[in-house]
């Protein structure tokens, strides 16, 4: 049976998100066939507009609809405190929690040698740039990368660059606390996050 | 903490969708992001096309390029023998299978009076037509509707649909078998799938 191109071709498209497969895929296109053209019009305009309507903040690089963005415009944050993070979400998660005040620094991504991503493909130069720019005078760094191997990696080659090339600033560098999550249970953690949480334990 | 408003009119629009929560929509839209402006291009117009680029097809309602749709139109198809389903996805599924010869209608819904569908909002009355038009002497129709309250719900009214207006044509009237699946475990088959097994058992 030949299947209509039109519904193929955005059942290929839904197939190249990530985490989407290919009965996921059919199963949103054949649920988008009922829905109004009006509707499908509006989602496809959101879609297209997506990167025109916003743009990378010049400071952070986060992704807003100005530049600077909100966040580095605002004059309650702390200027000299930069959480490093790979991704603009991980600025969402982070603002969810409302106890942070001081700016960020999204990399857009992490160095991943196996995808052929290097230092040059993420933002880490213009974090050393922001560093040495002597109008933001920058204290603390704080890395909150994903605790995975990329993002151990990512981390460990900032905190190089940073000890070679910002020595003179003294920049104090520290990284979120690992341990067993708010909720959990200790049975079910693993060894690993057993260990930092014995390291990390605090006087009570 | 503002997000841009593209960002959140894409986050909303993927929501929308069937099975996608607030995070995965999050997590598609942020990932597009990074998708090169061409391709988000070729997903919007995937998207607004999706309807223009289809008709439903005249005879078995089914979703096609052209009207009546290449099964409806193959002369190799056995036109007499009808398999009624919910929805383009289960003519598709059906296909797979390269068994059957018989030809489709599409109901596009069951009757659910919860959600205020009743027998009017799906194509019943045009199946009950079909049957009735002489020029396609149908001789057996197929309820192949969901095993589920819904589904049962409409195989029995269209049963009584035919019964009452194509009483003259002398209609077999079929469903699909219910039983084990294929690779099965007795052991995990819940207990009406056993007594349908145990019902419809055959020769062996």
């Amino acid at each position: 049976m030949k299947v209509a191109k039109a519904v193929t071709g955005l059942i290929e498209a839904f197939e190249r998100l990530p985490g989407i497969g290919p009965k996921t895929a059919a199963r949103l296109t054949y649920y988008l066939l009922h829905v109004p053209q009006a509707e499908l019009d509006r989602f496809a305009s959101a879609v297209s507009d997506l990167k025109r309507n916003t743009v990378e903040c010049e400071i952070c690089h986060n992704i807003s609809e100005t530049s600077p963005c909100d966040i580095c415009d605002d004059p309650n944050r702390d200027k000299s405190l930069i959480c490093v993070v790979e991704q603009p979400l991980d600025v969402l998660a982070i603002e969810r929690g409302d106890g942070y005040k001081g700016v960020y620094h999204v990399l857009h991504g992490t160095i991943d040698p196996l995808h052929n991503i290097g230092p040059d493909e993420i933002k880490i130069s213009p974090l050393i740039s922001r560093i040495q720019d002597s109008r933001f005078k920058i204290q603390e760094i704080i890395l909150a990368l994903n605790p995975n191997m990329e993002g151990e990696a990512t981390s460990l080659y900032i905190k190089r660059m940073i000890n070679d090339q910002c020595s003179m600033f003294n920049i104090k560098m520290t990284r979120l606390a690992h341990g067993l999550p708010v909720g959990g249970d200790i049975e079910y953690a693993d060894d690993r996050t057993l260990t930092h949480a014995m390291e990390g334990r605090r006087e009570y």
